[in-house]
């Protein structure tokens, strides 16, 4: 075997990287597979787009028809980084059913129709690669399903939407509101013009999910995840979390016990001697717990068009040497189990509650009463006076059910005396050894 | 197929740890293998020793003999948890000639003999895996071998010697010195009565002779490596570094430029913004800078029964994998050039320069004078009063080569107004983007 055909489905930032990858070190992926690797068609939207000269000359590789690629008999790898849902499906599902090995940054995609992926990749004896999908250029998926194999894994947690660590981050060093700090990321690029997909924390419940069946070997779908953005954290909740020895961070979270997952995306208070809580910026990190390896993080650039292409590439090499080897299909889908997914009332955690009330004697014996009904015992009570005769009261629980804190909240939320419930956040990463 | 069988040579810490993660996690691992992976049998010195009954009923397994388990037919993987050069070497050497797999924990030998062992593999078409003879069990090998292979590495860089990094977070966090903190690390038992290998750096230096030969693809051995310890580190250094903003690590640094690689261990000077800076206690992280992922870093517990014997039983996984699907020997050394490993005197590097010096007026401007001559350019300058009219002088380099420092130094030594050259640490991780 002398050449191994690619085949490039979409050049946005993640295809160009991967061309201008795969072109620079042409040299050292030939060695490591025992060939060369290389592009040999590229499908856009717009063949008569000016592409940058940093492409080299790829004028000749250009098409606009995707069957080009997918029944071209000379390409065995093809790799989807066209973004979107129905389309890339059908062309992957096209892919694998021509016997070609498909690499995918595509978390949308994977997330919501992985089984369905994996199930074609297995018929058909192809290699379906992933790592890109879940915090760029990280290696993630592949520690997982293999050097952390052994271990029973009780938790992965990490920080993998860049945008919203960016805000949150700038937030917290400069004391500014969530409007303003957006509004400066949307103007840096580091977010979108629609920001939902990020601040709503739905990009982050992709990755979760994808993290969480790998790690708990069960299938756990996107719509699997509860999620809450970042929208409501304010400059006087990251105020607080310093006061109290956190850092705020969204998170995405899965947790094993007694055979049920956890999956959510959400705020956390996290304590600032917990290894997540210093990763700042755009940057990512995704915390692993195992029965063997105990506690380990991986840190990186959670997206961009270079380390996501370091990712998708490893993945070419990956497949490509097991081309070479004529071993393809090995490690596929590892959701062997199917666990139950907790809701979110049954799940534990420790709360930060911020409650504005008015200010007179009794009142904080009041509020403390309800959560003493409803089982939830607090740890501790920073009281503040503001002005108008009002106060504000910050808490912190102990671990208790989410259900708990829940009715206590709505019992206050009925009294003449609380104002207003300002905000709930989760702490998480307390209590480490 | 239904089970692979697995001998262990040796049953100390990690071999225990093994046999416990095989058992305790065989359901996963079955799932994951496509077959059962069992132990056959373990070699040990004393075969009437008592054993932990955590091992569970192991006896019919223990032999004492090493042909029951390399010259024995059913056994495909023979897993090296024995430690040692030479009888490690020739079981491992006997083991690959019986074709059967190998897994290996042991630094010493990879970093000294790690070509031969590669070859032997190669001639065989054996798997030789290793990724727990590197900072125990954080993925970071495979990472490099396969996630990262699209790119050119620049830099390795990392903590990997726990001992030292808990001396040097209690130092830093308690402001003692070096002997008595050794003392209490050796209490604890993160130190062992001949701390030796441990603090004069000789372990890390093993460890980074692996990463810089996987990073670079050229061979560096044990002997290639530069190394200096913690054991000149003092008190006053780390509170120095602290005044500047650094944190003082041992670290295992490996870099590549014009085809020319460095491999060095010693005390550096990191800023406190740097991800490594903050790893403490008896963590390990390894940083990795390529041209594609940009910044990268891996995290965890780099020694201990079940950290190690994590790693060790991913390898026995991918082992296993290979050899259930007929596939073995497809990954092995990946040292393709030959690159030349630069000298200590050639590197470039900040420094930081601790002196004492007489104190009259034109000492600091006649020793400015001296780093001059020498092309030596100095980033900062600190001088503090000491006693009976003797100065402290404390200065950071610009980047320079490390030659020119020394010369400086020689001409200083040779003063009459310097009293001692106290210290001397490079710095690292400056100048991140």
């Amino acid at each position: 075997m002398n050449t191994i055909k690619v085949g490039i489905l979409g050049l946005g930032t993640v295809g160009s990287g991967v061309v201008k990858v795969l072109t620079q070190n042409a040299g050292i992926i030939r060695h490591k597979v025992g060939c060369n690797v290389e592009v040999e068609k590229i499908l856009v939207k717009n063949p008569d787009k000016k592409r940058s000269s940093a492409l080299g000359n790829i004028t000749h590789k250009i098409t606009s028809d995707a069957t080009e690629i997918l029944d071209n008999p000379e390409i065995k790898i093809v790799v989807e980084v066209m973004g979107g849902i129905e389309v890339a499906r059908d062309y992957i599902l096209h892919a694998l059913e021509n016997g070609k090995h498909v690499v995918t940054a595509n978390k949308d995609l994977v997330s919501l129709y992985g089984k369905e992926l994996f199930n074609a990749a297995s018929k058909n004896k192809c290699d379906l690669f992933f790592e890109a999908s879940v915090a760029g250029g990280i290696p993630i998926i592949r520690p997982l399903k293999e050097c952390l194999a052994g271990n029973k894994i009780y938790k992965v947690m990490g920080i993998i939407n860049g945008t919203t660590n960016y805000i949150l981050t700038k937030m917290t060093k400069e004391g500014k509101q969530y409007e303003e700090t957006l509004l400066k990321a949307q103007s840096l690029g580091y977010a979108e013009s629609d920001p939902t997909a990020d601040v709503e924390g739905y990009d982050a419940a992709r990755k979760i999910a994808i993290l969480a069946s790998i790690a708990f070997g069960t299938r756990v779908t996107y719509q699997d995840v509860y999620v809450e953005g970042i929208t409501n954290i304010t400059a006087r909740d990251i105020e607080y979390a310093k006061e109290l020895g956190y850092a705020i961070k969204l998170l995405g979270i899965a947790k094993e016990e007694h055979d049920e997952v956890e999956v959510r995306v959400h705020p956390v208070f996290i304590p600032t001697n917990h290894p997540l809580s210093s990763v700042d910026d755009v940057f990512n990190a995704v915390f692993v717990e195992g029965d063997a390896v105990g506690e380990t993080m991986f840190y990186g650039q959670g997206a961009g068009e270079f380390p996501t292409a370091s990712a998708v590439v490893g993945d070419i090499i990956s497949a490509s040497r097991n081309i070479y080897h004529g071993n393809t299909g090995r490690i596929c889908c590892t959701c062997f189990e199917q666990k139950k997914v907790k809701s979110i009332e049954d799940i534990t955690s420790e709360f930060y509650i911020r409650l504005n009330v008015i200010d007179r004697p009794g009142v904080l014996a009041s509020i403390a009463g309800v959560f003493g009904n409803q089982e939830v015992s607090l740890a501790s009570v920073v009281q503040k006076r503001t002005e108008n005769h009002k106060a504000e009261v910050v808490l912190i629980t102990h671990r208790v059910k989410e259900g708990y804190v829940r009715d206590a909240l709505k019992i206050l939320d009925g009294m003449s005396i609380v104002d207003e419930i300002s905000n709930v956040v989760r702490v998480e990463g307390g209590n480490r050894k």
